[in-house]
């Protein structure tokens, strides 16, 4: 039998975990990114080369039984070229659409999802027409693209914010969206097999702290599942989409209201390692491989899911609750950074 | 905070899946052995090195914050070497007679525990004698080391095999024992932290073929629990044992037998991954750094684990049954090898 080789781009955490679930069913890993010493490359092969070596990313995927990314902002230049292999997945309009949050609301638009009211920004001027369009309510401008946790966004309450706001993005191409009044954060993780398969996992319910997750918390039966998941499933199938795809919804007045897409594994979905009956990250790879899903049942009453943001917590405290699943990503402490996680299950 | 290094003597599926394990913790893990590519190398840093250079173990074993062994039959001189760090769990004693069939059957008889009948062997004029002695009944000569899945192994049923089997085992120190009627085999897996903290899993009920694991079926509440962690505890104490320690029984009319040990996490135990709160790979990294130790609830009804040898199921096949945990070692499939295990867990 050949052996099934990997690989994916990117080696941050979720590489990590990617590669460590790979391993286990006894595939082959090689992940490829540009940095010296990643998170990830010390669970599997790792390469380290430029982003825009061209042959590179050819050679790399070429290799691979499959290759998939485990991070959303992967250059274009670098899907197109290991897409040429025919083994990339997911597909990269996927990521196209991901890495900019007009096309990302257009296309909920065009699906029939609701979403907060949005126009698209371009210039100074198009920004005050937009803002005097779109209606009352507190509004937040974002950069269409590579913004993330809180980054290139900024604040319109009133039409004299409107001038500093467009200067402190940068002047750069944006969308307008409504500071959307939610009362609750959910996402949806739904697992697509090349052959068409689908399996979703429970709703996440998701606390932000400053941009960053800082809780998921996951219970059966969620009223707003089915809703969610026949959202999702529009997405994966306008995208011809395989691979694990997170949708990120707020929830007002008992309804879902897109908010953004993750063409990959997602920290709101750490919790199925131990939580579920097949881990995020499993399901990913059986995925792109076209192999059987796996059921992606809760374990337990209700799982929770902690980030561990900047400092370790002491091991002697963590270990000793039952129940309690660490996990540390071997990085190294820095104020905010996302460095490991806690899983609780309640049986 | 500095990072906690551990370092494993050994490169196996054993080393595999501590090592991911520990990765899973944050720990950074190296493996060190005399092979090429060995299959844990895939997971983790990797130092190939021979066995006998000295300065490389002593080393390797300083460098660490703590160093264990993945395999049963690491030189004593290895152990000597890397103990020196003080810093060595399992104690290099616990290796010492687990490498010797005489020394743990007299270990067992020192504590008080039932053992089938034995006698030691160490030229044919003994082994004679020892024949005679022993009383009626059928009988197994086996190396006192070296020996495992049934190699270095005669049967005598008569004094007239006598001859044949002492030579059939290359005239080496050997211990004589009955072969022993027993009705059922089970393996008790314990943990014992440096702060002596211990914990048991569920008795492990195992079937043999040809002297090789093939499957692992474990219930709560098994009548003999109690008892054999009783025994197990005896062993601990008595070797002032820090890590996970297997011993495996034999079970008759409702008493259990001591057959063997191992001072490493154990192939019987391999259910405990996905079948346990904590799996056995994990506590074994608690207990040799002195951290609380995680719960070895059994996860469900009844957990099984069936050993893959030779060939790799089609994961078609395999993947699509619910509660069924595939594990791949990564190995070259090869007649009888030990290259994965399936866990099914029954809820």
């Amino acid at each position: 039998m050949t052996r099934t080789s990997i690989g994916i781009l990117g080696a941050g955490q979720l590489g990590r975990m990617l590669a460590i679930s790979g391993a286990q069913l006894g595939f082959k890993i090689e992940l490829l990114h540009d940095e010296d010493s990643p998170c990830a490359g010390e669970v599997a092969s790792y390469q380290k080369a430029s982003l825009s070596d061209e042959q590179t990313i050819k050679a790399f995927a070429a290799k691979h039984s499959v290759t998939t990314a485990e991070f959303e902002n992967v250059p274009l230049s670098v899907l197109s070229w290991a897409s040429e292999s025919g083994k990339l997945f997911p597909p990269p309009p996927a990521f196209a659409v991901a890495q900019d949050r007009l096309l990302e609301k257009e296309l909920a638009q065009k699906l029939g999802i609701k979403t907060p009211r949005f126009a698209p920004v371009s210039s100074l001027a198009e920004l005050e027409s937009a803002f005097a369009s779109l209606g009352a309510g507190k509004f937040v401008l974002k950069t269409r693209s590579l913004g993330y946790d809180g980054k290139g966004q900024a604040r319109i309450n009133a039409a004299s914010e409107i001038a500093a706001a467009w200067t402190s993005i940068g002047e750069r191409p944006a969308i307008l969206e409504e500071f959307f009044p939610f009362e609750s954060e959910v996402s949806c993780i739904v697992a697509r097999s090349t052959r068409g398969e689908i399996k979703a996992y429970d709703l996440c319910q998701n606390t932000h702290q400053s941009g960053i997750l800082v809780k998921t918390s996951v219970e059966p039966n969620h009223p707003l599942q089915l809703a969610a998941v026949a959202v999702v499933e529009k997405v994966l199938s306008k995208l011809n989409y395989s691979g694990v795809l997170t949708v990120e919804f707020f929830v007002k007045n008992g309804e879902l209201y897109f908010n953004e897409l993750a063409p990959r594994v997602h920290n709101s979905g750490h919790w199925t390692i131990e939580g579920a009956e097949t881990s995020q990250f499993e399901n990913h790879l059986r995925a792109i491989l076209g192999l059987p899903l796996g059921s992606t049942k809760i374990r337990g009453n209700k799982v929770e899911m902690l980030n561990i943001l900047g400092t370790a917590p002491k091991l002697e405290e963590v270990l000793k609750e039952e129940n309690l699943h660490l996990h540390l990503y071997g990085k190294e402490e820095r104020p905010g950074r996302k460095i490991g996680h806690l899983t609780k299950i309640y049986w």
